[in-house]
């Protein structure tokens, strides 16, 4: 088998999976509030329901993978109008460099951090690039919801995200992969008005231009677009998707740094 | 049911909960090496241990109290040169601070720390005193395997801590429980070489005094005792007993801070 | 004339500016190697050439633009291997913060930084995610070399950009819009060895996926593509294609959040 | 004479007390309310008291003992409420951990801080831990109040804290301690009025946890017990026993890590 | 020629000077109003003006001059009260680390600090100290008004200074010396009424002794002196005095560290 | 009587001290290497040494003085080269920060700060200048050997410091005072080699210029200038001019925040 639990095993099995060329999987998701009908935990559900089913399907390669346990707390102090257990953005920088330090540390040359909240997306990526310039080896980082395989044969299941709108937040993407994943965690009750104009952090006024405008998430209710969009068979495939898409950003990070 | 778990709960449900007067519990552990029988992460998985058990008793209560995931990285530099995962100790205040302003701003009262490692002792204790001096309500924090409910009953439980022996690290105490609480991953070979003279940070040379010697821990190879004297009967007990401790501290709290 | 150097006005004048709902404008560059035919002070060069061009078509417009001076200073730790004047991510963090806290205090209500050097992207949108919570009104950040109009009429221009090629560092983008508009700055002899692989930074192997090697800036000599595919007609293509971007990102904030 | 003043060295002196062996001890207090009659400085003036005595009986031993100047500033934020000249925790820590740093740098290789407060506590254990995983040699901490002899041959003395009392704040052990210690700086008035409930700091409602209620000093009056239960008698006893606990401890400490 | 910028410099040209013993300048001054008629950015404007024709001066000696960009941006929170750009202290020492930092490792043996505003003095001063004491070479620092050179054959010119009066702020010396170097961005409408009594950070009530009254600032209207005394002939003598004194600060800092 | 130790005061004085218009003396000095025959101690003997005397000067003023206790620890890192005991500079400024906010929310509204060593004397400014930022009232800051009392009526004395020699370190400026001051803590041999050149630090090649050479402390053995010029009649007349300016400082601070 060739996925455990970093936290699982001892001190000998984790160095020597570390100078077996073993990569270090730190998932990162956020406790924060989505709507009226997705629990606050959301976003790591999300990412580790994303990760294990890759990891899962990485079990016949050869490579060793380590997964660590979540970082479920984030940077999200937008969400503290309504509720949310988050950490400040030094803070959360801090940690990540502490662990990717720790990995360093203990042997590990390749390690990657694998994330499921918006918002520590700055922060994953500056984290691996400052580690990258004090220690050996290679880091990586992504975010689940950005991650598809098109190259997949199945042209049907791309046709779900071919509409115009983003994943969003508390909306038709992530309430789809909730029923998908935690069907137990969605309320039936899923009440949505709309706000408008709509908010600025979900349609920036201009291509790759972040907008940010004081008291925004209160404005609109904490939430982008309808929930009752969503369904769970529409959370299957974008789920299906994510996992093919984590698949093969894991393995082409695994052959890049080999 | 008055327990749950907080990243389940909607933003509604949380808000509620706090205004209700619930407590919010949040367990924090390491990732560090115990020995060569022992996962890195017992002391996440041995507070959680102590800590379900305990809210599973606490459940006929009338007093709600939400869980919130458990911080596995602590701060365990000290077992770097062998094998660990740890934050800095201004990391682990600087996550302990915001989680708790979180809390606090999420409308909570009540919360308290459980912590399954010494290395956070002092960090856990100084994060609520200074928590509650900017915030309204109570803040509490304890390490499980201090607790014991020596008010109990059962004599003979007692018996079993009565002999000249501490806690330690991945010796006789840590392994027992494990053997009760996740016997599969405890190793079924433990080497031991005891060192001489005995580790300084488990026999101190004068009560209350700290003592911290450059190297003491890889000196003597990262454990305090004989891991053999441990037996899964043992465990149960030392077990059984934490749960009533933690039982019998939470209700404290609960009952001081009404 | 509706725009104006911040620095340049009175006291008096900048409150009535900022109180007339006037946007403030923060460049941000960097002091960096880029290769041996470039100046270090490129980014910070083309996000000027870009932005006073972009500035001086928005003079017709009813709304008041106030640039602050250029922090030539950014992000650039990995070009220390070779030449760099760099700030720690820390740093750049603290600068954003205090100048966007600076311009609340003095009354702006709207400012948005623009920004010349791929590693302050995540340093600028942090900046304006923080502040905004902070703070009222609205911040905003973009990356000059991500901006272009697409909507122009002129889709010969756009030919420019569609073969298969990154932007990059030191190659065929920057060193054409030099050759643009700092002509007198770009050293004739352009040396150039393709490094094998490709470096990693300009090359993701999977898209949205950021891996960093250690060391790879070096390896690769400090640039990402041959120098000598630059042309001054391009960069002038280019250069153009960025100003009717900046124009029409700066007038996007305007619209949407007057 | 085996105890000297490191302040009253020459650098030679200094340099060479360090080289042979000797023992630097930092004694440090906090500046807080004590009630209406004992004086802000009262922990650190006992803390030197204890000390100062300890170090006299250790002049006949072979070691070196090196007094440094007594960190008379603290960590007492919770004292603000009436008056205190206290430092943040994260500004204690810094200190300690210079001080330990140039005591290494200077030579070093055993070093012991004596504290004469509670809110000091946690800070004083972290700065050992730290100096001692990145600097030679040992270092050590304790606090003066915990500290007694129970192997001495009088066991009069001893009844005189068998009574079911904590130390406390402001109440009969520290007025005893400062009549006997300085009886000029205590006020013969000693107004006192018992809090209902007690202060939660000085009883916790479960052994080993640490409770702390927002405004919970201010609340009971700064004061933890009646302090017209002190008498000069009483602080001479106690004042002994704290001697010989130094004593042993630092002796302790020194046979230790010889 | 001596004398280059060092952004416009190749990375290759950069390192070659630094080899050679070429001396890094580094202006830095400040955001911040001055009274209603100068500019905000008059002190940046100044110091460049100074260090601008010193420069041109020292291009006929053989030493080599790198002027890197100015810091525009300095510590002016006492000018926040009516407008100001301004950093944090702490900020300001980080980025003059850094820059120093980035220095030495791009391989300067030798870098001056030009500094143009008051409250940037005791950081640029510090920040000097502490970056030799970790890097080989020297680092100097100075301010501008400071300087003169009055060595000079002119007498007549010091005569200017004679008179009872400070530099001071957006009075008689920095609006002539304005009137000198930027008269078009001096307001020919001056109004000041004087301040009784006269601001303490202008006259302290003692040589040495700095006094610093909550308020001062808006108290006496962000002015020291009447501008009105100001002409743009005294101005021409100040500027000619400050520059000769740069010019021997600079040859004297050169002639020392060869 | 007007002079009183703050840390003797009950918190009840200590508050009516400060509502009354007391004025808090906070005194700083430094441990470090002061040659062969000075002590570490003497920049903070000595500056207790003048204050001291001044303030006995002052009680039959009606001002009220608080003394507080010496911060016996400063900024010295350039004397670690030989023996020191020093803070990092954030540390004392956080330090200095801590304090200055202390008394103010104890209810000073005036307080300076006394210093007595050189490396100080950039760190004690700041603090006065940041904390009147943010606090009512006054804070004022000073260094020992600057302030004289020049209007006195004794020429004679003034003529001992005619000579064209500055105060230094270690040499006949320290050691005449400490003749004075503390003459069993200076060592009768007084070994010294002047440098040559002699030390920048206390050199300046041009006026108000910081000059810092990497190992300049360590190259001139940590002294200035020769100690055997020291005699303890200027000793007295050093001290005697800096009590009388020091009583003129307070006093000038004093009359100034009224």
């Amino acid at each position: 088998m060739t996925v455990r639990h970093l936290a699982q095993l001892t001190r000998g099995q984790a160095r020597a999976a570390a100078a077996g060329g073993g990569i270090a999987v730190l998932p990162i998701g956020s406790i924060e509030q989505h709507a009226d009908h997705l629990p606050l935990g959301t976003d790591f559900l999300l990412v580790d329901a994303v990760l294990d089913r890759a990891l899962t399907r990485l079990e016949s390669d050869s490579t060793e993978w380590l997964r660590l346990p979540t970082l479920t707390y984030g940077h999200s102090p937008h969400h503290l109008f309504a509720a949310a257990v988050t950490l400040q953005p030094a803070t959360v920088a801090a940690v990540l460099a502490d662990i990717l330090a720790s990995l360093s540390a203990t042997g590990f040359r390749r390690m990657i951090i694998v994330n499921g909240h918006g918002g520590n997306d700055e922060l994953i990526r500056l984290a691996v690039k400052t580690h990258a310039l004090q220690q050996q080896g290679s880091a990586a980082a992504c975010s689940y919801w950005t991650l598809t395989d098109d190259s997949s044969a199945d042209q049907a299941d791309q046709e779900v995200e071919r509409v115009e709108r983003t994943p969003g937040h508390a909306g038709w993407f992530e309430t789809s992969l909730m029923m998908a994943a935690h069907p137990d965690l969605v309320a039936e009750d899923r009440p949505y008005a709309p706000a408008d104009p709509p908010p600025l952090f979900d349609r920036s006024p201009h291509p790759t231009l972040t907008v940010e405008r004081h008291g925004e998430w209160s404005r609109v209710g904490g939430i982008t677009d309808d929930p009752n969009d969503a369904d769970a068979a529409t959370g299957t495939i974008l789920l299906k998707r994510r996992v093919q898409g984590m698949c093969a950003a894991l393995r082409a990070f695994d052959f890049t740094t080999r």
